[in-house]
């Protein structure tokens, strides 16, 4: 690896994680000056996430660049939120209600502002709420041509701020439209923007039986489209959302294999959920895992590796994975 | 079905409904009268189920009673909330500091106590928050030890009142301990007290890949402890909660089926969370629904469908129920 | 439904299945011209779909020509055998080996001149054992490079047969490369020739976690390149092949309602696996489950159910299929 | 780890592997003495398991004892064949058929006499075929008592030869009765025999969303019943039966961790399936990975370890973990 990683991490890592039994969340809830703070004390970290409206709004956005600034941190990613209020629930794009869409689209816009001015490079669009929980309660093809001109729209409002398509099979919807590495593809290809790209959760892409790896190499090789990358683990069912490293070995260290070889110089960001476990822990032991999984293919013979793959040789790499893991 | 099916239904399925995106609910709020009063407006519904502390408490188990019989239902089932607030995050009868199991017991026997002056005769355990999240995390001895103990414990409280294990695969924890109807029986069999048995919830089932008929029919032969039921529906992957009917048609049909040939004789209720439907349509379509595959079922030819059985004979049960369905 | 359904069916249908365990199969073995025979006994079935080298080859196509003519049948679709067999175990079109890519490219093109000779219109191409089985054993970027160059190849070759891409998310690799609705679009369009298009397998789709009638529109949507449909079912998680209608009614019954809707004209044709069944009793049920759930369709108020769907309004489809379902 | 590791692996390992779609298989086929001698060529193996009539007979017997004793080697484990051919297609201890069910006993009770003859102590019952494909398909009544009363009869057949159930939740039939560790202990406790207990093979749980080390330890915390172990690998959905190491390296180590500390002391066989890989090299990485997989446990400090574990600190064993896999 000659690039340094750059690592990130959404400051609600470090706030209180609820889920739909909890509601009032498993810890304690800080203030946004405070998350920031509790951001600098990881090791390693240089980046943070945040959210639209929830850290940083049209009056405090000078304020938040300073914190920010004065902690020393970049802000990676705006994420605008158009999925963690009720009047998203029936989609935010892709609304049956014209005013719900365009007050969708002027969130992003806002996003895209307040990336600007915080010198953030990145927006993260996750249409979370956009898809459907029942069998025949969807037109999907309105529900398309919607995400369409709803993304180029927005692509076009600031074409200097990169917009990332952040897929996700389900939940909290039972189905979401954009819900694969495929369909991102063909998204950003109707769309036709340069500034429209995606990014790859991990945890979406493991449950959905995709191979992070390969879907990473797709991204890139349908026109160089992987812009941001979300780390975090799972069981491969659910969006557990655990630490890094948790649950995945050989699977992450494919993953960070490609992402050396196919030159992603993005950010390595964070988006885990530690409900019971501290936040901050929880951030410093998934870096640990990544920094851990970088050293180690620094350390194995690429020239090797490389050939094995070429032949399809999987117990060449699997003696060549389990040398470096377990000497 | 000679006997007529009761139907009930948890007050919350009239209340707004949350997840861990949209915490506040993707609808109203409603008080606990209004939500009785609520109950009333669903043809068919007889029963209500309630929650230990959100609905009845010391203070109000009387006026509830009154509320209740008044509305002219019954209280089919009492649950104790033993995972819907942060104490309970790491383990209720499981936890490690004895202070939390002491507590999660006492809830367990006040809710027995509130269920016997309901003249309600169940109430539902349900081990949420009982499990692990990540590899290497778990004592599985110490924990059985504890439900084991804690189950004895509360059953023998008041052996008037039955109480009945929900089990569940995952959620909120990765991994629950009693996650299975095979885990449930075992259970059933080390506690060894007659009040002690278990309830199915359709889609915890469903989650973890078993034919829910089979579990039913399990819970029956080994030693007759299937004592309640909770019907929902989903995608077969995740605990969604979606209205009876609205997914699976002919495995409910089979459940349904053997619910009537084990002579199953509890409550049908209803355990959905209609996060962006109205809760009392939701609920009425469940019921209408289980209603008309009743009568499905009592149209059908039963001596061919018990003989096609008796042969393994898929594709006569295939004729059979493809001519009662589609004509 | 104006248009009247042609259905089809693979004629080893009717002969023994087998499976890892049971390689010497679970019935009888027949002959191809018996197999066609047993075709022409099934009620509602016009077509058949021959496999490339098993049921015809450039010895026996004029036979096997007048042989289906006799039968008053029709050839539905041809199959090129480019899985069945060791030499393509570590690929067709992605082997390493330029000389088994070009073997399994030039079986294609013999299927596309058989299917010419017998005045069938499509071709199937499944690329089965084009994947890979463990991590770290893939170069995903050759592999899409052969593939689309390989599409187009056998595409140029008889412009005036439809070649149709058949997606799978595994088996028999762990993981296939063309694996969803999304993968299989990009390639179409990067193949960009109009005679390249996809059929759905419902059991593919069924096992990705997809709804089928979403990925019937997508492919309506972009381009309209839904050639062809393979139906059959499962229990979502795996291809089991069974029977339609034995275990999914509503998805299926919306996977009708959308191919009606995009006008598709295509054959419905039946891939089942039925291991321990009689295999003309399996052909048989599963078309009239068919056409039983297109009747069903018939008979429902088709403007109340567009109108539920475009105001996603699942309670209201809910109370419609059932009232259709149930009276 | 004081106790030296016993690795074994069925002599199939070494033999081509089939599937449904390549029924001749990917590979070579050889006779058993030439299995028998490819076994002796893996470091570090110093058992086989044979299957019953492939590999043994009333015949052979005294033959392949010889073989395998000049060998070097032990017999680990005999497994009767109730399960690959097609008189078992519809059931073996649970056929309708009294023949099959009685043929399907007395092939057991033939293991069972062949591995006392061959100083093997364990039985292999793995009922495969027994379970149902299709909805309201099986009489699970029926199909348990049969279960139970045919391990009665086999358990007394020979009191010093143990039988292992192997659990599997589906393939070749959709759903298998006895699915998961929960049905094994309910199969065990009513067959009520000190020479019945069970295995587990590590994808059989993997697939039912088991966590293995639970499943081991249950099997002992429910009566010392943990009498076998199969090692493979695979991607959690499918019983992919891949070398050991390849996917899963936490929960493999979590699995060891606890065999180690319940005390587990029988073999540690593979079943594998290398298709495409070639079978020695398949079996030596996985034993290898094994080794590795103990080295590593023996290494890390087992106190701070068994803390962590007590106090359910996932990231304290987050860290352990790391520092021994990356240093």
């Amino acid at each position: 690896m000659v690039q340094p990683i750059r690592f990130s991490a959404n400051i609600n890592t470090f706030n209180a994680g609820a889920d739909r039994y909890v509601l009032s969340g498993y810890g304690e809830r800080y203030p946004t000056d405070k998350l920031i703070r509790m951001a600098t004390e990881i090791d390693g970290l240089s980046g943070i996430e945040l959210v639209g409206m929830w850290h940083v709004n049209d009056g405090n956005v000078e304020t938040i660049r300073k914190q920010v600034a004065d902690a020393g941190l970049h802000v990676s990613c705006v994420t605008p939120d158009i999925w963690a209020s009720s009047q998203w629930g029936k989609g935010s794009f892709t609304s049956n209600d014209p005013k719900i869409r365009a007050a969708a689209i002027l969130e992003v816009k806002k996003s895209m502002d307040w990336a600007k001015q915080l010198n953030c490079e990145v927006i993260d669009l996750w249409f979370g709420q956009d898809g459907y929980d029942y069998p025949f309660q969807a037109n999907f093809e309105t529900a398309w041509d919607r995400i369409i001109d709803g993304v180029v729209e927005c692509a076009e409002h600031r074409p200097e701020v990169k917009i990332v398509i952040e897929y996700k099979p389900k939940e909290p919807r039972t189905h979401c439209y954009i819900a694969s590495v495929g369909k991102t593809l063909l998204l950003i290809d109707r769309v036709k923007r340069p500034n429209v790209g995606a990014m790859i959760d991990v945890g979406h892409a493991l449950m959905g039986y995709e191979n992070v790896a390969e879907s990473a190499t797709l991204l890139h090789y349908f026109g160089q489209k992987l812009f941001y990358m979300h780390f975090n683990d799972n069981w491969r069912l659910w969006d557990d959302d655990m630490t890094v490293g948790s649950v995945h070995t050989i699977e992450m260290l494919e993953l960070l294999y490609w992402l050396d070889r196919i030159n992603y110089k993005g950010w390595y960001a964070l988006d885990i959920f530690p409900y019971r476990e501290n936040g901050q822990r929880a951030a410093q032991e998934s870096i640990r895992w990544l920094q851990g999984f970088q050293d180690l293919l620094d350390k194995i013979d690429r020239v090797r590796v490389d050939r094995a793959i070429e032949e399809n040789d999987a117990m060449e790499t699997s003696t060549i994975l389990r040398e470096a893991l377990l000497g």
